[in-house]
């Protein structure tokens, strides 16, 4: 097998490792395998903490800092992490004003942040929960009932960060995060699948010039297999279906997101096309991000997320943030 | 071919059509293929300008910005740029006080860096060229006679960027320039070939389980061929070869960067092997970045990058920067 990594077994907590190495802002716990800002808890601001299997970085352990997420639990490649994590998480984010969870919508991740909750609130912490769920590609799938989530969570995690930082109450900063999810759709395109280090082989087939429609973040299958096609046919593909859900128009903030083994002059071909196609429509791109945001692995893809903007959205996404993965002007 | 193009013939010109609809921080002159700061040229003010094929992205052009470049000249994927776009950059960027080329050791880059050099000249526009030549794996390779230009590019950008935002002549700004590179060294290591959009296949064989020390940014051979190891062997065959040419110890600046292909994951257990190599050797890690700085397109791997820092590198670092690919604090 061709990774980076030391061992199969070890490959979180040795990236865990580096993490905190690599970034003093970062208070990493290797015991209960939590990511937290090293000034966490802040009294009186809501923590936001996420998580989810690793595998998809930046997203969440990136994302942890001012103005984003107070604290992250990754779990094993792929899969949920466990409560226990997500109580240490909680308590250590606390500042007596509650907690909101980020969850994606996976069934692991919904269940254990479930059982985390009712245990934090035993604790005597409040906490809310945002289930994320933009992928438009299909409902119900191998890991979720209903839709999935996947790049409208760090749209999420952006936004309702910045409006905690401004000490607003939980339930607003709830609030704000469901409207981003509202908002949002995304859709994704897989033109290879990815391997992870303990199977050591790519986790679907799929033909030299075959692709996959919809695809998941884990590579779980999405609305159809299709021939490859120019980067506008698939951009068109994965708008067309953004559109039908979500009508297209006003200001619009758009992540064009490559899968962790796309090159980054692809995305830009991308996002130009994905420029246009909005154009067409009438909308106006307000914001955007191109880059690798929510990976699976060393797959080779993109998705697209578009989020229809409000005044409100538009200020709290610019506010400032510095985190390792993303970061502009305090 | 599975890629995100619309056309092997059409990349580099769609890329630099959505580099342009992302970025309103930049403006990029579609028929030269340059791309400038959207406020270019600054008047007093050294003009720094770099280039070099594509397909290493964000190199260059994601480096334009306050802080770091003035303009960047993309050639065709992993072809030079020619000297009519570099004089037309030097020309776009030329406030009074000359340019500075910065020119990653490629016989192509460099003779047409030196024909663009005498053309601005013939302009009245002067002139000086720092050569980058970092990479330790070999002397004289496929393309390059001399030690090849990688990772130390970023740092000579970004370092001499800072400087040259001060006012400062263009003599100090291509001298710190100079001293950024000789105290720089990289080495790096491929576990997979690159494939480029116009051969549609992979630029070098290798085996299932062999990987290339050494190798070059084109997929160019390096030292050896080798089995497959773990992220602690490779990282001590790069870091011994690094230590070999120039002792490493003191307050060092680290580059840990993915190839384009390499899982954000692997590269943070990498880049903690890295950390403590060094920190066994008794060196201190002063500052660090962690990503895809300088990409082969889909290649999967690492190289990492030392330079030995002292107190006025250390305060250009962190000297503001924004860039689309490198950006902190205003």
């Amino acid at each position: 097998m061709k990774k980076l990594v030391n061992s199969a077994e070890s490959v979180v907590a040795d990236a865990l490792a580096g993490l905190a190495a690599a970034h003093p802002s970062l208070r990493v716990d290797p015991v209960n395998r939590i990511v937290l800002r090293a000034a966490a808890p802040r009294p009186g601001k809501v923590g936001l903490v996420s998580g989810g299997g690793s595998g998809h970085e930046p997203l969440h352990t990136g994302f942890v800092g001012y103005g984003m997420l107070d604290a992250a639990c990754p779990g094993e490649i792929f899969t949920s992490p466990v409560p226990d994590q997500m109580l240490a998480a909680s308590a250590g984010v606390n500042g007596g004003a509650g907690v909101l969870y980020v969850v994606k919508n996976y069934t692991g991740d919904v269940l254990n942040f479930q059982m985390a909750a009712e245990l934090a609130e035993e604790e005597g912490i409040e906490v809310a929960t945002v289930l994320v769920n933009d992928d438009v590609a299909v409902s119900d799938s191998l890991y979720t009932a209903g839709r999935r989530g996947t790049g409208a969570t760090v749209l999420v995690e952006k936004i309702a960060g910045a409006l905690a930082e401004t000490g607003a109450p939980l339930a607003e900063v709830a609030l704000v995060a469901e409207e981003v999810n509202a908002r949002s759709r995304s859709f994704g395109i897989a033109l290879t699948a990815c391997v992870t280090p303990a199977a050591g082989r790519p986790t679907f087939d799929l033909g030299p010039d075959e692709i996959e429609l919809g695809v998941g973040i884990h590579g779980e299958p999405g609305r159809a297999r299709a021939a490859v096609g120019t980067a506008r046919e698939l951009v068109r593909v994965a708008m067309d279906a953004l559109h039908d859900d979500l009508p297209l128009g006003g200001d619009v903030l758009v992540l064009v997101n490559g899968m962790g083994g796309t090159p980054l002059i692809e995305l830009y071909v991308v996002y130009a096309e994905v420029a246009a196609y909005l154009r067409e429509k009438g909308a106006t791109v307000a914001r955007r991000l191109v880059g690798n945001y929510i990976t699976s692995l060393d797959m080779q893809g993109f998705s697209v997320t578009v989020c229809r903007l409000n005044d409100r959205l538009t200020e709290l996404w610019d506010a400032p943030v510095e985190t390792p993965a993303l970061r502009w002007g305090r």
